[in-house]
């Protein structure tokens, strides 16, 4: 069959294709199904309300940390499919991060420490940007524990933009969460060390270690965390643990409680008890209540000093101003939540079996007179408990971490020691239905729970054991989150999906259609700036500049080759590969990758990337787009050719594999001409219906009439050749023109083939 | 509430958690929800052929290529949830994977190249290991196309054992695929290059360069590939693609198809036209057709050179003995697959809208009868095309890859650029059904459909682009797997599963029965070399060795403790840790990770890992458990200390932050005993009932016992401090005795609340 008519069969199986479809007839009844998978009526009610069929859309969108991995997860709910891990402390060659230059300069800013690469961090809680406390989809943050780090990741593109190293802690838990209109983003310490990072002896943890909460400045304009107007407080050695912001009410303060007020260090190995049994010795810890909007005035007026170069507010500065208090909270709490309305803020006790609800006016009123408990050993004015709490209800053991819901006065709590979680009323405090999950809850997620409003429907268990939940895949066990309707009093476990990589803390979720991510950048973009890179090129003025012991490529990826396919340098030489994706259909990703040089790129459309390596032994070394982006996409290749020192070149002409001749050039012209009458036609049934109205199909339109340009740019050059007489080089750019002609009909069949089957109707 | 009612309380839970079960009613009917959710019948029957309810199994597991993310990932089939990703060339911190001593062995065994570190892999072909043409579930083994390398992946724990590096090719592309019985795995290359890697000149690609097919010996008792004993073979410099070996009738023999048989030399750059256009100009390539039995006899003779310290088989040796031929095949092909009875061989035409069956009985007549249409310039016989037809199949535009169906004579070809997936005939060579795809299907996978006997049932679409299928997350989308009920005739849609890391190019599938994996490893096992480590320990055990410049620890973890909890070194130390984790239970992982030194291990319950590392500065680095593995799990802490060098350790005691009197002590204990009551209480109703009748409940038994035998060491502990009038630290230790105690009431709480929910029957 010739090429022609294999083009003309696109319309024959399109078709095909639509008879297919109308042909899918079921061969088992929902019944038959149910039998023999085992399922009840339950079962299907379940997987009716998940099941998300093809093309169809999420409601609410999860980011949920990546623990250990160092990455941030986001999933769609209901359907629990994971859409994307994106690279934040660690580096990852799928999305080029930590390949790529501008990706490497973010996380070695972020990820040189004392000389030491870090390259993975331990992420624990996600936090989306907010407008008037409500998540506006504009930015998530996320910190690290291990190396005491905040991520800003800019939700346009899902890229990690920022990393910042906090300049006094030596580990940390409880951030990132975000004030009210995202001004600040608080990240506290958690296990207690010498603030800026110096040796001091563990026999002086009382009088020198520290804890902290550092309020990080964001200038949403820029996107960008400002470190020089961010400002910490320095706060007593116990162990920080989770924080939030006050809104409303009670905007303008922050909260963050701890474990470990005992302030014990064990020693198992030298015959102490361990930290564990020190460490929940007593029935209550501390919940720090802080005024940050004056720490900002103390900040502004100088009143700090300076740690590492960073504005640390000292303990007896704090107190004397006014901005620092302690109040008891349940023994070794994990999660102090406020309201979505801020007047009250709730702490699970995880050794205790109630959850405390404290009142944020009777705090106020107490401290406004006076009524102090006392000092605690470093002059923190402790707060009565009795004085303050509104509600203390007993939801089960090992209350952890509560998220609201959409109804007023509606909370959700979870229970790691007794695998459940509660729905419950926090203004008259009783219990309205509790549900078993499988096993170990730490985290739950309601949709924008932690935000001034929330949006009810969902809630997720973020379980932290599976066991036997799933297919065993070795003594290494995914996670289970898992999703429960909670639309009704009685809530209904819906589905149990694992976490194939990483261990999540914490997680948000967000209306999906608060989010517009971009599908393109524009042209030669470095994503990373979000600025245009310097070494973008337009197609044809890609070149290649050489300086003594530096090659330097300004080159280009397009379907289906790259500019240029042969790079010589020299052995020793420092090589630095800039391409820009010229495409602007969505989804067309090229990457580039040279092999044995740990070269990979991903350039999403319009992207501008760099790799810079070192030629460093002479040799020959293909390399390719690693994305399956075309026909033609193994065609897609080069080669990097590393001439040894003092290599000189001989005049050696290369003998051609094969040679064509005029008659190749006369029938492969003639093919091309009957191909194009061929895509004339899926052009005139294109504009034959109302395809304006399919904004999907508007933009293959778009893509296909480049392609088509191409194609006469190959075609052109074709008939030069032609009209010189070189019908060897003449045939090979009417192969070209074809290979466009091919990605026009190839486009111009997944056009038609949307039409048809989305209702296109004729247009006169 | 002390804390004896609370333990109390976990047996009044455990009955409203089985109320709740009983009372999950639905407030909606399954026509409200698929009114709600705009489902029809067909989505109804596809989500109830997919989901799978809490606790219950997949019937099959696939594992799939990650693409340039460099991993493996893991699903099931059908409910199209992601297990795991397993690290195979690229770190990745959550599963400790290049992080531990024991994996950066492996990884830099096989990811040094030339002095360059390499740290990811473009991961292509997975292949599970077979017996007799059918798969065995015990070894997965995946190759690297960028620095050609072959993995092998123990599925007894999912992890990788051992990376081998291609010593004579530049780039790959066709493996791994395994011999019937796992006694090879081959790896063909894919762009030409000086076999051993030294540099020639471009101008001299067809008389200097070469592609080259290896046969990795497999020594299966050892689980290791053995390179002494494996070789390669020479092939002309045509882009060798995919391979496929022969089994039943075609045992023995191998075949590699290619590309760009032109062998044309781009350069763009240069004015010359595109790799595309020079590549795809003929109307035909060449199927490469090898004799590897022959092969393995003239490498038992010593019949080949050595290239890099390897056995290569030079081609004129190959054509002399008879075991390396040509057949024209359709132009760039992408998949050659023998059926399961091994007769026929399917290639697919990337180029051609055919897919051309060849029969292995014709190919070895015409060989037997010298039947050859001539030489290629390498002189390489090729056999007439013609001869050795079986059919030749329209099927549409794109054929790529085929796999087979349990049902004799059935085969499954991904279309490309039609999108859309075919089921056809290839006895008879006819079409039975096609599907639309979304969009460009690259490889398919049916279940075990590559094997000598396919399961049928379902096939899955690995397709390129995404588009618009999913909720948008920026310019770069995820890849879309959509799983296809393929149990009838005509085809059905089932599901779309995003993939959210990697590109993923080809999977494979299994039964889920023939996977055993462990789900613990045998007291302190090194999982890499799968041999005792010779730094495991074991409880009570545990010590610190020092000599000059280097401090050597051998620890523990289990919940909730590291011991030791304090580690003390000098600046300039390279610091050791090797853990053992003491714990039996399934799931109960604990992490380490050290601040700011980017240690991260994950140690799975009987492994031990080690993580080695410089102590360059001095200060205060908290180190902790980074899995949340019990109530308690924020106090699995310790510090590691640095001290400066030429620090000299004062006589000062620590002050202690809270101090226990004899009354602190009293009350402890007693609350502990009637702890111990409740603890008594669960056991009798676990031992009232048939619990040794459930597996998961004798194992969470043995775990409980396990604690209970702790609680008793730190009672005595507690009382012999109490004997000598130490109240303060009997006050601790019966505290980690109540510890103890807390986490054998958990475990009993989860064993009880199984066995009411499964159906537990009373004992005399």
């Amino acid at each position: 069959m010739n090429r022609t008519m294999k083009v003309a069969s696109l319309l024959a199986t399109v078709s095909f294709g639509a008879l297919t479809a109308s042909q899918a007839l079921a061969a088992e009844s929902l019944q038959d199904v149910m039998k023999r998978r085992g399922l009840n009526e339950k079962d299907v009610l379940a997987a009716a309300k998940t099941y998300t069929p093809t093309g169809k859309r999420d409601e609410f969108v999860v980011f949920s940390s990546g623990g250990q991995s160092g990455q941030v997860i986001v999933y769609g709910i209901p359907s629990m499919r994971i859409l994307k891990y994106i690279g934040v402390f660690t580096p990852e060659p799928w999305q080029g991060y930590g390949y790529d230059d501008e990706s490497k300069k973010v996380l070695s800013e972020g990820g040189s420490v004392d000389g030491r690469a870090i390259t993975f961090g331990d992420t624990h809680h996600p936090a989306i940007s907010e407008t008037n406390g409500e998540y506006d989809g504009q930015f998530l943050f996320i910190n690290d524990k291990n190396t005491p780090r905040l991520a800003v990741i800019d939700l346009k593109d899902f890229e990690t933009k920022q990393i910042v190293k906090n300049p006094i802690m030596q580990s940390e838990h409880g951030g990132a969460f975000v004030s009210p209109n995202t001004d600040y983003i608080i990240e506290a310490s958690q296990y207690a060390a010498p603030l800026g990072g110096e040796f001091v002896p563990l026999e002086e943890f009382n009088d020198k270690y520290r804890g902290a909460v550092t309020y990080w400045k964001f200038n949403r304009e820029k996107g960008r965390i400002d470190p020089e107007n961010s400002f910490s407080v320095e706060l007593p050695p116990y162990s920080q643990d989770l924080s939030d912001f006050g809104k409303g009410p009670s905007d303008g303060w922050s909260f963050t409680n701890s474990f470990c007020s005992e302030r014990y260090v064990g020693g198992i190995e030298r015959g102490r008890p361990p930290f564990e049994a020190g460490c929940s010795a007593k029935d209550t810890d501390f919940l720090h209540v802080l005024n940050w909007k004056k720490g900002e005035e103390l900040f502004k007026a100088g009143k700090f000093k300076k740690v590492n170069g960073h504005a640390v507010i000292e303990m007896a500065t704090a107190v004397k101003e006014g901005m620092l208090y302690l109040i008891p909270e349940p023994k070794s709490p994990h999660g102090v939540d406020v309201t979505p309305d801020g007047k009250l803020l709730t702490v699970s006790g995880k050794l205790d079996s109630h959850v405390t609800v404290f009142s944020f006016e009777k705090i106020q009123a107490a401290i406004k007179a006076g009524k102090f408990t006392g000092k605690d050993e470093y002059g923190v004015p402790i707060i009565d408990m009795k004085e303050t709490i509104h509600k203390q209800v007993e939801l089960g053991l090992g209350p952890l971490h509560t998220q609201y819901d959409a109804k007023p006065c509606v909370a959700y709590t979870s229970l790691y020691v007794d695998s459940m979680l509660a729905k419950w009323d926090f203004c008259e405090g009783k219990i309205i239905d509790k549900v078993s999950i499988h096993y170990n809850i730490g985290h739950l997620m309601a949709m924008e729970g932690d935000s001034a409003k929330p949006a009810g429907k969902y809630v997720v268990a973020l379980n932290k054991l599976a066991i036997d939940r799933f297919n065993p895949v070795g003594p290494l066990h995914p996670q289970n989150h898992q999703l429960i309707d909670a639309s009704n009093d009685k809530m209904q476990l819906l589905y149990d999906m694992p976490l194939p990589l990483g261990e999540p803390h914490y997680a948000v979720a967000i209306a999906a259609d608060k989010l517009k991510p971009h599908v393109r950048y524009p042209h030669g973009t470095d994503s990373r700036t979000e600025e245009k890179h310097p070494a973008a090129v337009r197609a044809g003025k890609e070149r290649i500049e050489r300086s003594p012991g530096k090659v330097e490529v300004f080159g280009s990826v397009i379907r289906s080759h790259i500019t240029p396919e042969i790079i010589e340098v020299t052995e020793g030489d420092e090589v630095t590969v800039h391409l820009t994706n010229l495409e602007r259909a969505q989804d067309e990703t090229h990457g580039f990758a040279v092999s044995k040089h740990n070269v990979n790129l991903s350039l999403e459309p319009g992207k501008t990337a760099s790799a810079t390596f070192k030629a460093n032994k002479s040799g020959v070394y293909p390399y390719y787009c690693t994305e399956f982006c075309s026909a033609l996409h193994l065609e897609m290749q080069g080669y990097l050719i590393v001439q040894p020192a003092g290599y000189k070149a001989t005049e050696t002409k290369a003998k051609e594999g094969v040679t064509y001749a005029k008659a190749d050039y006369d029938t492969r012209v003639k093919a091309n001409i009957d191909t194009q009458k061929v895509i004339d036609s899926v052009v005139g049934y294109i504009t034959s219906v109302n395809y304006k109205d399919f904004a999907p199909v508007v933009a293959l339109v778009e893509d296909a009439t480049d392609q088509l340009n191409f194609a006469a740019g190959a075609k052109a050059k074709s008939e030069e050749f032609a009209a010189k007489g070189d019908y060897h080089n003449a045939f090979l750019w009417a192969e070209q023109w074809f290979q466009y002609q091919v990605k026009t009909a190839d486009i111009g069949l997944r056009a038609k083939t949307f039409l048809e089957q989305n209702g296109a109707k004729k247009v006169k």
